[in-house]
């Protein structure tokens, strides 16, 4: 057994996996992970190996908890990958990236992937049909946007996510939402047209945590949910067993 | 002669028409405005009439200065407009977005004109071929899509605007260079097609602070100039006059 362990920017996912499947799966507050691991631990004592990717700052505590049960990878840019990373600054990759990649691989080993998450930031990963990584892109994420609208300027205010009735907002409030949201939808539409004519039978997959918000006003993307970036992390765990 | 002044989020611009047409056109620091409002006038003794359109908190010091040489009308949304306003909240309408919807109406009063403002935001303003603004929508500018990146996330860089020379950026800052100069043209791009498939004969005009730097990246679009702003204060100006 293997546990997983994503700390993103906002909150951290534990998953159990057996077998290659998923048997356990929770988003954990950044102050109850350590003690949460323990009991996670206690629960599954078939777990052997996990493996670390933290994109902010977990406590090294959560490490030492681990490494008493299991053996433990931390995911870095030393990792072995499995596709061959064409990435100019490889020490600079998001960890984040680095999983959906190797998910993208897992998948679709033959194929050409390109995967948009969508989360603080919107980023994309394409990984061709010779198993190459070879980039992507970093654009403001959908929350990001509100708030930059209300931070940056004197009188705007801040919105939550809503769909918009209309391209043409015939107010402050429709038009920031037509301004975010469809603005979006239109960005990511367009790049994937991008990547479409340059690579063909492309594998488009969205996941983050607005992917379903978005999903419904896009077109032609293949929905994943948060297990999309697990499966990666598992994979590239039992990848670098010793 | 009118004196123009348009006090942005950033910046302060003097304009003196004549005729209809820029006789002299300026720059100001906010701390410099009164004087510089007083040199103008002096120099112009033919000013008769001031608009003031302020999106910030422009000094009251200015228009009491500028009372003592001119009337002076201050843009508001009770300032008497050329088009119909088919804006729901018009009361909490921009006035930068009233001064570009009353330029593309005058300089287009019969046609279909969207007006694309490159700045702080990105905002979208559409008056129609029958005299009718009806909106639009606002969207995080260029400067504000970069700052947001670094601001909002733990590891990323601030950049300054460069072009992009790849969609699949394979570094930390060709992916940010590409997520963000490329995901605004293509979400430009993307808001035209929507414009042009409801719109016929649609003249679409660029404007702004960073409308040079992204007009090459754009299909379709007519470049303008900061007067295209001023001509549209002047015009209001006229509009208001008693």
């Amino acid at each position: 057994m293997n546990l997983i362990i994503d700390a993103g920017n906002h909150s951290i996912k534990l998953a159990v996996f057996e077998g290659g499947g998923i048997v356990f799966h929770q988003n954990v507050k950044t102050e109850h992970v350590a003690r949460q691991v323990k009991e996670v631990c206690d629960h599954y004592p078939g777990i052997e190996r996990s493996i670390v990717s933290s994109v902010g700052n977990l406590d090294r505590k959560v490490i030492a908890v681990l490494a008493v049960f299991c053996e433990v990878h931390e995911l870095s840019h030393l990792s072995k990958l499995p596709f061959k990373n064409s990435y100019a600054t490889p020490q600079t990759l998001g960890l984040d990236r680095i999983a959906l990649a190797a998910s993208a691989f897992y998948n679709n080993p033959k194929g050409n992937s390109l995967v948009i998450d969508a989360g603080t930031c919107i980023t994309f990963d394409m990984v061709n049909d010779y198993g190459e990584y070879l980039g992507g892109a970093i654009s403001p994420g959908l929350q990001m946007r509100y708030r930059a609208l209300h931070e940056h300027t004197a009188k705007l205010p801040l919105l939550e996510p809503t769909a918009f009735i209309d391209f043409i907002g015939n107010s402050t409030a429709t038009g920031i939402h037509s301004g975010v949201v469809n603005g979006i939808c239109l960005e990511i539409d367009g790049v994937i047209d991008q990547y479409r004519s340059r690579f063909s039978d492309l594998t488009v997959i969205l996941t983050g945590g607005d992917a379903q918000f978005l999903s419904k006003r896009l077109k032609n993307t293949i929905f994943a949910d948060s297990k999309f970036l697990l499966e990666g992390l598992n994979y590239l765990l039992e990848y670098n067993r010793h």
